[in-house]
């Protein structure tokens, strides 16, 4: 089943079946339905005619990139063409003068990465996975490095897409600020791919500072790492990496790391300087709060290898967790919550845990109050953990939070929307029924809306 | 005229002549039409039965906070209404320990940062004019601590806004960050009132940092001064102010405040640590960075009053330009250009003045590649003034800038829409339809569009 181009190639739609059934399942374990078919754009000229195709057939679309989507953004209802941008993969251009580069959406953020390093220069969202620049746009992802450089929104300038007619339109300007007109690429940024396809994107690079220096310092109570790291920001010290892991998640590092870290909660910190004066005087200044906070241990990786060394241990946590629950599945949660309300959120969830039986493990990015549980489950666990998650979804909502910092609503996190976000439901199924009134994007996402 | 408001109190509508006379005028000299009428809503109930009066009086609102704005946002076709937002100014809450404060929209920066500085916290987003939380988010305003702390859109969590059938709806979270469904909060901030009516902000507050040093540095040309300015990003060098200041603009400081600084390109420059040692690590590597420049004076301000002192020279250019041109009136311009073309956009500028016999001055916050010029004019220059700012535009937009960095689209700048934003803009018209179907909010203001 072919897809004429304006390349005048033709554009083969994959509908073979044993294909097709690997969409079925995605990252988490979580299944959908057959897609109708495949297609693998390698530009714009391809989406273009993929999305001409698909309303002459009236068959909607769901753009793919990496693949990472852990709220089931990806699976189909069953009538879909999947367009996995994962060949839509060039650099275009990296302006090192003007600190930008320019991809297709299928670019990876360690691709892009590769490629900025030759400049001094990097790209900062840093999710963990190795995801798609297209997808990380579509979810709004963040990471590590929020608390400093910002997200997506703070790092895209300008993306093209394809929309409903299959007009291509670029939004944004590739310059720092701009006060002209709606500002749609934000629009665009977390529609999830219910708005249209993300064809090209024009990011911000950043310096790679000369000067960071890492620290791990554990503490007895989770109230004390916390308000240590509140105090960090309230100084203002340049922390470009603010992670909390919890008690259980550090003997789940020791198990699986051979380590013989405190088995206390801790917090993993990033401090970036100009120079050596100034990195090793803020590193001073953190040692300084930790005490005044009661830390027990603090470890300081000062040279690019100890650094290396000791963000393994927290990058490797997911594998440790799963390491020390052999057989198990596992479900994220991904609240967000105001600074004052951390300790309670990481309270409420083990809480939760004992009371549910779960075998719990708390991190976070704290310096953005992004709170993470990782839940283990088998079979008969699966109905606890989605009580669970939702228990700890509510909290975070009542307490003025949100039920999603970075993954996004997808599939699964539609439940929570009208609660988060009340009468601002019907504003988002006003605009997406202006700018998709086909229902062409990713129909079932983010909202339930049905076509004109 | 009264409208019943929700608390069974009448709101009288002002129809005076007198009094409505005084808002056919705007702070730029700017003329519109006669309003219909004017009305002072305290609170959010006020501002929905306006709404609800408008909408059965088929009369259209033009909301107003501080009424600073440069490009005509405010003036009047004649028949609609003024929502002069002024009186809705209590600050509702400093939630210091989230780093937050929740406003009414006519509480202004200076009244925000007064509150907030007991708590050792700061509103960073300063536009020069003491204008309205309401209105800075209305034009997605920004300033000269943007390149460290981000514009409106970086700095409001959440808005509380009225829409078109009267419902009032809160957008966004007050959390760091949230990938819940689309972001409507980004829509609003820089929709100049066309789409709903702001009536509460909350906002992120920044901790006041303890070290600041602030440097007033001489070149010989305008590329010296740009080189220095990247470069110190590009070293990541923690500058909160980074503002760049041309030769004429500084002989109108030393005609106005009797100071004989060389008459040169210069920088003014603030750079934050959180240690004594830190700035004044950062403040050598600036000089260092300078002088590899050619930097021909290098002041230094390292205690509160010097720093003042120093900046009131750059905050007192546009009286110095008054000064140096007596009757004159003056047109600013506003274009954001790539790092890149920053060197040339202040050239190209400096080039027509001469040719068309302008007495210009170039001053920008370069650190976004903002460049303002100040433009006077009298009776007979104003074409010529005309003419200056169509072709600095237009040759912004050519090298992949932006018409408006910070003063926003208005009335006088939506001939360049079209041209920076192409088929963007039928999206934006599709938006604005979509939330303000009957054309209430702000006609003719950013988009022309007819109501349905």
């Amino acid at each position: 089943m072919p897809v004429a181009t304006a390349e005048d190639r033709m554009l083969e739609i994959d509908t073979r079946p044993v294909v097709l059934d690997q969409y079925t399942v995605d990252e988490t374990g979580r299944s959908g339905q057959r897609p109708r078919g495949l297609v693998y754009p390698t530009g714009v000229d391809d989406v273009v005619a993929v999305v001409e195709w698909a309303r002459e057939h009236a068959t909607p679309l769901i753009a793919r990139g990496a693949g990472t989507s852990l709220e089931g953004h990806l699976l189909a209802r069953g009538d879909e063409l999947i367009v996995d941008l994962s060949q839509s993969n060039k650099i275009l251009d990296v302006a090192a003068e003007d600190f930008t580069a320019t991809v297709q959406p299928g670019v990876t953020r360690t691709q892009l990465n590769t490629a900025a390093a030759e400049y001094g220069l990097q790209f900062t969202v840093d999710p963990g996975a190795d995801a798609s620049l297209g997808g990380m746009a579509a979810t709004n992802a963040s990471g590590t490095t929020t608390v400093r450089y910002g997200g997506m929104r703070a790092n895209v300038l300008v993306l093209q897409a394809v929309f409903a007619d299959g007009t291509v339109t670029r939004l944004g300007r590739a310059v720092r600020k701009s006060s002209s007109g709606y500002d749609l690429k934000d629009l665009l940024i977390g529609s999830a791919g219910t708005l249209g396809l993300i064809t090209e994107l024009t990011v911000r690079l950043h310096p790679i500072p000369e000067w960071i220096h890492s620290l791990r310092i554990s503490f007895p109570t989770v109230p004390d790492a916390v308000d240590t790291a509140v105090e960090m920001l309230g100084l203002a010290l340049p922390v470009s990496r603010l992670e909390l892991v919890d008690a259980p998640s550090m003997a789940a590092i020791n198990a699986f790391r051979g380590t013989c870290y405190a088995e206390a909660p801790a917090l993993f910190v990033d401090i970036e300087s100009s120079s050596a004066a100034a990195v090793t005087a803020n590193e001073g200044e953190i040692q300084r709060i930790a005490h005044a906070h009661n830390a027990i241990e603090v470890a300081t990786a000062r040279t690019h290898g100890d650094r290396y060394a000791l963000w393994e241990d927290r990058h490797n946590l997911y594998f440790a967790v799963k390491a020390s629950n052999p057989g198990r599945r596992f479900l994220i949660t991904d609240t967000a919550v105001p600074y004052s309300r951390i300790a309670g959120a990481v309270d409420t969830a083990t809480r939760l845990g004992h009371e549910l039986g779960l075998n719990i493990t708390v991190a976070g990015h704290i310096g953005d109050g992004n709170v993470h549980t990782i839940v283990p489950y088998n079979e008969d666990e699966y109905p606890g953990a989605q009580v669970f998650s939702d228990l700890v979804v509510r909290h975070a909502l009542e307490v003025g939070g949100t039920a999603t910092g970075e993954h996004g609503i997808g599939l699964t996190k539609k439940k929570y929307l009208r609660e988060e976000h009340g009468s601002g439901v019907d504003l988002m199924v006003a605009v997406k029924r202006a700018l998709d009134p086909l229902g062409l994007f990713n129909p079932g996402k983010v909202l339930d809306v049905e076509p004109d």
